[in-house]
């Protein structure tokens, strides 16, 4: 780390709401010399949309990110971007890696914090995360008092997610449309369909907020979660 | 619920840093009619010196909550500040109710919204909670890929606490600083202290983060908390 060197940001921009940026993401992404961000295969940043009113004369660094792909091919496009940001930081150059949500909450960021915070100074700013913005849309108290919330995934073994269910006051089921059978079911055997409530693209276009998940059926959006109260 | 009664915003303003309001906060906090806070017996209001830059001409109502209480004298602040609210709502204006960290993740605001939500329209913005501030301080990834995350306090039983510390990815203990000696036992019985961080604080006068918690002794800040990363 030498003084001349760039700063990383990792920069949260929060889940879709344009609004849900924070004053210092804004500030850091307009005084940033290069912006980084995802991009998939269909030419989609969800990242950059989010925050797209502030970059105006920053330089921009698209990360080109398959979407259905094995972690070989996404660590190599990491290992690819790190160099490519790495060469911007040794330049003097500071960059701002925007990430949808927050960048330590399933964020993407972390990644390329792996993978450059040995050699190079970072910071990093929270975003509004999934969990925080969904339960504000829907109204729900997620956790109070001496209640316990608990956080999985549709990845997440049956038992893992029973084990959730059985014990924890609130829980949140992230990535849940595309194993949505799978997981009413379990939620169902847990006799906690009632105060299931399931959210899909909150502050983005096509936003779903299903109070009554028993009509649900097949398959949801991967940007989903069902959360479960207390 | 009548045409002309105002709206009753909950508003999240992070955990201390001014910059980790939301746009979004910052709009409804300069609309607002009327801004609410919770006030401590001793004249303290953290959610007030937050977003104090956004206040000027609006009325103010504070809440006076008495800091060390049981929750039958909490209960009825909460019932006398509905009360209030409610009057000025029937009035058309509009009520915007500051809150540290997230409305809806251990917020004050939810005991409002329990009591004004079936009569008034409400709305809730996100904040930035502590959860994700303080592992973005400290640089902590919380939760990716399969892992799973466990949110726990200090008012939880060991056996709680002992369940989250075996069962979960990662963990984050709230309100640690008062039970710290207790909590570092558990942590220690459950063989994670190596990967332990102890936040006190985040953002705020006081700021404390401790890497190894070995150090550690004796009780901390009521605003702290522990994560215990995978």
């Amino acid at each position: 780390m030498t003084k001349n060197t760039g700063i990383f940001y990792g920069i949260g921009v929060g889940t879709g709401d344009p609004e849900y940026l924070t004053l210092k993401a804004v500030r850091l992404i307009q005084q940033a010399d290069v912006i980084a961000y995802l991009k998939s295969d269909k030419g989609v940043s969800i990242a950059l949309h989010i925050a797209s009113e502030w970059i105006k004369k920053q330089q921009k660094m698209a990360i080109l990110m398959p979407y259905k792909t094995n972690r070989q091919a996404a660590n190599k496009a990491y290992d690819t971007a790190a160099e490519k940001v790495s060469s911007y930081l040794q330049q003097g150059l500071n960059v701002a890696f925007i990430c949808e949500g927050d960048p330590l909450f399933f964020g993407s960021y972390i990644y390329l914090h792996q993978r450059l915070s040995t050699n190079y100074h970072c910071e990093i700013v929270p975003g509004i995360s999934s969990i925080n913005a969904t339960t504000a849309l829907a109204q729900i108290p997620l956790i109070q008092q001496n209640e316990t919330l608990a956080v999985v995934t549709s990845r997440n073994t049956d038992e893992e997610i029973l084990d959730a269910l059985s014990n924890y006051s609130s829980v949140v089921i992230m990535k849940a449309g595309v194993a949505r059978p799978r997981l009413l079911a379990l939620i169902k055997q847990s006799k906690r369909l009632n105060t299931t409530c399931y959210i899909q693209r909150a502050g983005q276009k096509g936003e779903v907020v299903i109070q009554d998940v028993s009509q649900l059926t097949g398959k949801g959006d991967y940007f989903s979660l069902f959360v479960i109260s207390s």
